[in-house]
């Protein structure tokens, strides 16, 4: 109650700080299963002065800070676990600048992805960056998101050309510039997008934007066999396509999949293709597809060249999420990913499906084939210990097995709080080095306290 | 001489460690105007063991280390201002793997960009960094290097999947992984990507691989207004055509080559690109480039579609340099480099020469047009005092014209020495976080002193 009183003095509103119960449970959980903690209190900035003031305040009273953008993260990113103020990115959704010729958007950190794309796309423009949910941009760079349509264009990092960023302490820093490209210094603005708020409160970005493509053309196969999916896959995207995603589900999401929107395909593993750029280019790359998908084992090609059919050929992806809740009711999603190297796909995907039926668990695998970013959807029992237990025992062999492969702990997740271990365990040699920058620039550690750094040994 | 005998001892072979005249010469300089200074000593590691122990015995003795790839940086990166040890990489020469599927290289720090290039050719991929010179990947990594096909695949930093590095006091550390994206922790890859040997020595990389494209075809075309020019570069790198460089020269740059070469080209400015991607794409966007070229203003469009014609009509930008030289007998070039948002361009074009002019300077203007990045070359008289002065407040003044349009001081040669006071100017809020993170890297201050970083003031 003197947190809220004393917040509301010095932001001088009492509709930007708000303790009551409801506004503390819905900013408790992400869209993870980690298990929710209420703020103290949630606090709206209306602008840049507010963040700092509240940073000020935070860092005088040694009182745990954690952004908010719309807790779309699904690794517990956003969870308030110590306590504190949940700062809220929320009412800062302006979009200060679009600049066409240079292709970049200025934005302040609220602002979601789709509204930005709502902004640009008459220009001819698109923010192309796509996680799933509407997700806010400066959630987004914090925890340096990514999504189908990274083969094409990279994740958030390769996006975001300048940061503001708000420090603990309340000072305010500008990262990057506005141009496409600099060598000026060490490069802040990659080390703040994927710090996941550990580090400093982005408050706004410069983002790059891309032309929208002339033409595209979306494609699926089915394989009768998982690994030989993922060879698949990596094979196609090897080949110098024009490709704008490329995506793959195991047989248990398409059959899970067909149940829930009553869509035809086979029970098998299914790679899902869209191609992208001049109409020629997309046309000659449709036209090498049928001998290349036979090549490699796949049956039952489909293409689809007008928007409908192409909407409904990816609804098969575009639904799996909520086609896993409905075949697992009264079951939560427990969503993982880990990122191995192409030539590793194959082999990564049927270790992950067979581990998956060892431990007796419930959930298919959907992968950003183009990347060798593997998601497993598990559907677990909240309320079931064992069945928990036995899905992180699941996550821990999974990044096991990725590590040894060249591949990383998470692809896309981040860190939150259910990789903390993980990321000792792939970069343990370095975690000191993480630990002192965290140091240099949140030295009392108010910000997201409990994240992405392991725990420290006592 | 006692650190001579020191460094043999710990290495076990004398070969290694040379601090002859002729040696010391050689690493004194670097492609730069900036005045050489000579190390006490040249060590060339055979491998990753001697790296540590050099870094171990530097650290205990407080012998500043300069990275060395291959000489080719332009602010000075690699000059040993402070003496002590020049560390050449140039041993470490192996590549280590290609995984042709994942489309990655590991390779050992001493390997340049053509040589991986004549490896992975074959094999129908290439690695697409190309800052001009045949730079050492190591080198061309410590300063995020770029080049003409940036706009295209991005800097080093987007080629870097991970690193090996020797850091002050000998550990060695890896960073990121094989694997095409990765969300684990603190990016810091891209954080020792671009610090130009400050944080710790570049041992081995991970690099990206691209598929090579299917057609490719220049263009070539003049504009009788610089501003004009730039404008007409910009508009064009906004339109979506499968671009892979895009450049720019002033009439200055195109009367010099035409005097080297015997070139025909009119004495006005130039723009010249390069389309690649499958045929039809290529073909498609040359079809529609006459008329989008003359709505732009531009005239004498030359077009060519086989190699030895691309050759010829690229040979006006690729002699740019030795045309420099030829141009004013006796003189240096001093080159200098800033970049802004494409909108800025055409301003940022005209206001630069009639700055060089009002400097009553002599040189030219190249430009990455595609990214915003404008190349002063500058052909100053190394002994004439005035010059230099001169050639020194024009850097400054083109420095503070690009930070005034939201431009960056520099857009791929670094910071080195040249432009540590302009570090300052652009990202003078955050240069305590850049020391703050110096000092947790390398407390004692012996990796590249005198670098990056702007002086401290006293």
């Amino acid at each position: 109650v003197d947190l809220t009183r004393r917040l509301r003095a010095v932001l001088g509103g009492d509709a930007q700080v708000n303790d009551g119960p409801s506004a503390r449970s819905l900013h408790a959980r992400d869209a993870s299963f980690h298990a929710p903690v209420e703020p103290d209190v949630v606090v709206f900035p209306a602008g840049v002065d507010d963040v700092c003031a509240v940073l000020e305040l935070a860092d005088a009273l040694e009182v745990p800070v954690t952004p908010w953008g719309m807790g779309t993260s699904v690794e517990g990113n956003a969870i308030p676990v110590r306590g504190g103020i949940s700062l809220s990115l929320q009412r800062m959704d302006a979009i200060l600048d679009v600049d066409a010729t240079s292709r970049t958007a200025r934005v302040q950190a609220g602002v979601t992805r789709l509204a930005l794309q709502r902004r640009v796309g008459p220009e001819g423009l698109c923010f192309p960056v796509d996680p799933g949910a509407d997700a806010s941009l400066g959630g987004m760079a914090a925890t340096n998101a990514a999504g189908t349509t990274t083969l094409r264009y990279g994740k958030m990092r390769e996006q975001v050309r300048g940061l503001e960023v708000v420090l603990a302490g309340g000072r305010r820093i500008s990262t990057g510039t506005a141009a496409a490209k600099t060598s000026a210094g060490y490069d802040l603005t990659s080390l703040m997008v994927g710090s996941e708020g550990t580090l400093g409160v982005i408050v706004e970005l410069v983002v790059g934007l891309h032309p929208i493509e002339e033409a595209s053309a979306s494609f699926r196969f089915s394989v009768p066999r998982l690994a030989a999916a993922g060879d698949a896959a990596a094979a196609i995207a090897g080949l110098g396509l024009p490709l704008l995603r490329l995506e793959l589900m195991d047989a248990w999401e398409v059959r899970a999949v067909t149940a829930f929107t009553g869509l035809h395909l086979a029970p098998e593993p299914l790679v899902l293709g869209e191609l992208a750029g001049p109409r020629p280019a997309v046309e000659e790359a449709l036209a090498g597809l049928e001998a290349v998908v036979g090549e490699l084992g796949g049956r039952k090609l489909a293409i689809a060249r007008d928007r409908a059919t192409q909407t409904e050929l990816w609804r098969a992806r575009h639904d799996a999420y909520f086609a896993e809740l409905d075949a697992a009711p009264m079951r939560a999603s427990l969503s993982t990913d880990v990122c191995v190297p192409l030539a590793a796909l194959g082999a990564t995907l049927a270790e992950t499906r067979r581990a998956i039926d060892e431990a007796e668990l419930t959930g298919g695998i959907v992968a950003h084939a183009g990347d060798g970013n593997v998601h497993v959807g598990l559907m677990v029992d909240p309320a079931d210990a064992d069945d928990l237990a036995r899905a992180r025992r699941l996550v821990d062999r999974l990044v096991e097995a990725a590590l040894a492969r060249g591949g990383t702990c998470t692809g896309e997740h981040g860190v939150g709080i259910g990789k903390r271990a993980h990321l000792a365990l792939e970069h343990g040699d370095s975690v000191d080095l993480m630990r002192a920058i965290k140091r240099a620039f949140d030295p009392r550690g108010i910000l997201n306290p409990g994240k992405v750094l392991p725990e420290e040994p006592t």
